[in-house]
């Protein structure tokens, strides 16, 4: 028996978007677009700029420990109570929690994929047996996942959209896979993506949650580090029902938010307007880089997120350092499924136009 | 077999400082003195107000996630090197990263009574076998410590200056108990409170890491949650030996520092004269509260800290009622040893004497 209960060799590296301070020093660059982490391109609203800027005095303060006001408005945002709301240091937070409060060693998971990395790490961490099931053309298959669960399984983990494919599971197949769930296994759906979606049979998973809360240990995860511009300032929330959130809230860190990102909250969840400006530019966004893509004759994988899975012609590495050296930082992938494709994130119109530019240079 | 790995009612509430804004609405009061949870009484600082309003334009993008910079000034700082440092969303995340590390059920820990409750509560929720030391008269006694490790124990945590008896261990008694400590056993030193501290011999962590990290495994936290008036911003920092920090680095959630307290640690850094001005005013402000209790005849426990722990004549929860009233929030406990006790921050001049002025008419 060694010193430590983990061992470092058995958990996965997250790999995260190269950073931009990086880049520019290594290529001695002025100007970077990131196009790696998924974030908001039009950066941070004024309005909120100049909110922080208040709310900067009361640093010297800890937070609020059960950040009460701050989840009343999300509850009621969205039509739950405020028991069944936590807040988390990003929805990473969530997510161990999830794992923490469950999870025994060799306890069965069922992950996709691919899908989002830090999963796989969290099961690594918690020493579980993971039940892969792989997508279909990146798809995601209700066949292949109802023929999976069963009560052997612990937890089941779904991202919906799914990152990093952008491919999504409907309204339908999402019931039907609650309905299958055992009494006690937990179903954590991950919905960092979720204001970008425009499909019209997109999971309602707040009125999912209400019709099955009683008899199915459901949890869905949200995130601020998207459409929100707070990626810096690590906020998430969950919903679920009140006896799971409470024992969740229990055994969190008592101070795990930041008294600048929970302020933050309060302020973007009243912009209903401005969200939905930067959806609608992400779609029209997305259309400029669909057509584009066509014309280079690359294919990619229609996307409910504000990123594109493109799969390319040489490997996935190479076109990552070529953009990098033109300034511009995109996902690449080390999985042998994923060596030709690259994630790029849905920029301005301008980051799209010079991107697809480089991308054609490199490609002709 | 239930749902849930942990057990809700197992797991001790952790109290946090009565919250202003609550205080306020309760008493329709407009000022309150806080005292309740040690914050730096003389807020933040201009400078740091103004650097961090201009980092607020960052905030839409994901923090580095190997702080590399701020790693790199903090280890300059403390003369280490940056693998022996990790940061955290306040010391607590570290604190519980360590359990997370080494600890499976049924492991036998070492902790103090009366000390910093959360220790206690991530025993509970890592399933621990707790021995406890109880304090001789409020301080540490060497011997006791030195008679119960043995090579059972996996997690030895000692706060020092301890909270809420701001009482220590001197540079003599911490080598002993270092010396003492098994191979395989970790002792993890807490010392939110040692920017704070007087004492000619108050312990040298850094050399003595430096002496024996090779040999034992030492992890000494810290905060700059106090005197650096960033307990809001939620970071905290540990230095260790490289395997472990590495380790640890490895289990924590990618992106668990938010962006703008990653970068007030490179401001406050730079700001030694300032903090040395705050310790001196907190020595100036403990001399006249003590001189003010003294007349009061009230007894207290001499500290190494910015709180004084103070024996009163009737229950600290009374005496915690009639302040809030009076728009003062100070500590009391629940504990039976510490019923007849509060604890309060060492507060500016004024806010001192206002607290003085409030005690004296209940007491009277």
């Amino acid at each position: 028996m060694g010193k430590y209960k983990i061992k470092k060799e058995n958990i996965t590296e997250y790999v995260a978007g190269y950073d931009i301070n990086d880049a520019k020093k290594r290529y001695k660059l002025r100007k970077i677009i990131k196009l790696a982490s998924n974030e908001n391109p039009y950066r941070v609203p004024w309005g909120l700029k100049q909110y922080l800027k208040k709310e900067i005095k009361n640093i010297y303060l800890y937070p609020d420990k059960e950040y009460k006001n701050t989840r009343n408005i999300l509850a009621k945002k969205i039509s739950l109570t405020s028991s069944q709301i936590i807040l988390g240091n990003g929805s990473d937070d969530i997510l161990e929690l999830v794992f923490k409060a469950i999870i025994k060693p060799k306890d069965k998971i069922l992950l996709f994929t691919p899908s989002f990395s830090f999963y796989k790490i969290l099961a690594e961490i918690y020493n579980t047996k993971i039940i892969w099931i792989k997508l279909n053309n990146f798809k995601y298959n209700i066949k292949n996942i109802l023929r999976k669960i069963n009560p052997s399984i612990k937890l089941i983990i779904i991202c919906n959209p799914n990152n990093p494919t952008g491919t999504y599971l409907n309204q339908e197949d999402m019931e039907k896979i609650i309905n299958k769930c055992p009494q006690k296994t937990t179903l954590c759906i991950d919905e960092a993506y979720y204001n970008y979606t425009d499909a019209d049979d997109f999971p309602d998973t707040v009125s999912l949650f209400v019709k099955y809360y009683k008899k199915k240990n459901i949890i869905v995860t949200r995130t601020f580090s998207k459409i929100y511009s707070m990626a810096g300032l690590r906020i998430g929330y969950a919903f679920s029902n009140s006896e799971f959130i409470s024992l969740l809230d229990k055994i969190r860190i008592p101070f795990n938010l930041n008294i600048l990102g929970e302020k933050a909250v309060k302020y973007v969840l009243k912009k209903d307007n401005l969200i939905e400006k930067y959806r609608q530019l992400n779609i029209k966004n997305r259309a400029f880089l669909y057509s584009q893509l066509n014309r280079l004759n690359l294919s990619y994988i229609s996307t409910q997120t504000n990123f594109i899975l493109i799969r390319i012609p040489i490997s996935g590495q190479k076109i990552f350092n070529k953009l990098l050296k033109k300034g511009i930082i995109i996902r690449p992938f080390t999985d042998d499924n994923l060596k030709n494709y690259i994630r790029v994130t849905i920029g301005t119109y301008r980051e799209n136009k010079q991107l697809i530019k480089e991308l054609k240079k490199i490609l002709k």
